[in-house]
């Protein structure tokens, strides 16, 4: 588990490393919204569970691998022709990860299982928001024309919550459903699927 | 006092729905904005005070009506002629509402009268500023042009922590407030009403 | 220490102020931005650090500073010849004083050094990015032209950290941090200073 929430973080530090370097951030800019991507949705959900102080905060490894993943792109970010949809790609797949994982991480602290998932799509997508809430760009949660960005997100947090309280988690139910919130969204982006609008006069 | 909450989570989730409208949002963007905006106050507030998890997290009926709010405002979004008109009367009442729930939750935590007062204005006005930061809208609250938005919160909430300091609470005291704070904010806005700002060279 | 922390939370709180005028912003909003400038970055990390009610609410002169400090910047702000410098001139000093004692306020935590470092930064530099955020402008700690803004900060924060836990921490280090990062800042903004950016193809 610890290894998947490595990979959640490293993913989002891209993304927010990718992003950084889109704004000619400076490379202290960089470092530090890598940083704030990859652990704001959890430090988010731990301090509204009250598990203060938050893991991120408390366990080396996760504050360690955002400056890692800011300085590999620092320097790789070249090798993405693309910088918008490598952002894109990095950021689904930790949307992923940490919507399963914070759904988990909320699940024992007895809140209910909405409120779980909840919980889990605030871990998945926090992040995301503050980043491009910090880079000035629309936040891809409430882009029109984000490609069912918060539907996978939604869906895979209820199905862990659902199966956790019926009693039917298995690790491998987690790991399918990161699997698929990432694959959801990446083809999303991929045909442009759309969610329905509210129609207008 | 529970059945005043979820009027005012109705109305802040009503104001997110239309902002999210308002902002071509698809239907997720418009049940999260409207959670967002209807729990975002409570929620920071709990928070500050170290009640967590929040109340919203741990109650469906909170979490519910944010969802059922947006339903029913993506259908019935059109009976309003003017979504920034409609937007802005649902916030005043929610505004008014929890200016004084927040004051009221906040005092038996002995932060003292104008600390529990700036944690209600925090809930009355805390959701519609996430509303508005998402929706990259200029935050009502230090919109120029706004018409007395803080004031009211401001008054009503102070009018809740001094008569709670003074021992003469009583609930028609928070009726009358919220009433007030909704009227002078509506009649500010009707009237064009601005409070003074500084001078320039 | 005290004495220090309200000059940190006066200085933040006229740069909010200032903000504000600059922005027109009416005379609540001014004591609003000036108030959470100054005590944003705080409360953040004692709701991180589950040191709730954090002291912003519960002392009442932490209260009150960013009301008097606004009003004096409400009459006085002509004096500053351009008020954009003078901002950011209020800023670097609130971001010196911040960044050393927010990471005094989190060693005894436990929660190791270089976090505590981080929550330094965090206090010394989220008022900053609260009050740019709501007042939309670019978030001067990750704005592209944004001379060495977060370089003293981290540095000042690491300073401070390391050598409490050396065992080497000594008042005259904290007042000697604050100086360095104020000056660095300043000295950075005269000379136009830049770190370096991601080379892009």
């Amino acid at each position: 588990m610890t290894v998947l929430e490595l990979a959640g973080i490293f993913a989002f530090a891209v993304s927010g490393a990718l992003t950084a370097i889109r704004k000619d951030f400076d490379v202290v800019g960089i470092v530090l919204l890598a940083g704030i991507t990859a652990l704001g949705g959890g430090v988010a959900r731990d301090v509204i569970l009250g598990a203060t102080p938050p893991a991120a905060f408390t366990s080396l490894g996760y504050f360690l691998m955002p400056v890692a993943a800011a300085a590999i792109t620092f320097f790789a970010h070249p090798a993405f022709e693309r910088l918008t949809t490598a952002v894109l790609v990095f950021d689904a797949a930790g949307v992923g990860l940490f919507c399963v994982l914070g759904t988990l991480k909320a699940l024992p602290y007895g809140v209910g299982p909405l409120p779980a998932a909840a919980l889990g799509v605030l871990t998945g997508v926090g992040g995301g928001v503050l980043r491009d809430v910090l880079a000035r760009e629309v936040p891809a949660l409430v882009r029109p024309d984000a490609e069912l960005y918060a539907v996978p997100a939604v869906v895979g947090a209820l199905i862990v919550a659902v199966t956790w309280e019926l009693g039917w988690w298995a690790p491998w139910i987690g790991v399918v459903t990161v699997v698929l919130i990432f694959a959801f969204r990446v083809v999303a982006m991929a045909r442009k699927w759309r969610a329905p609008t509210a129609w207008r006069r």
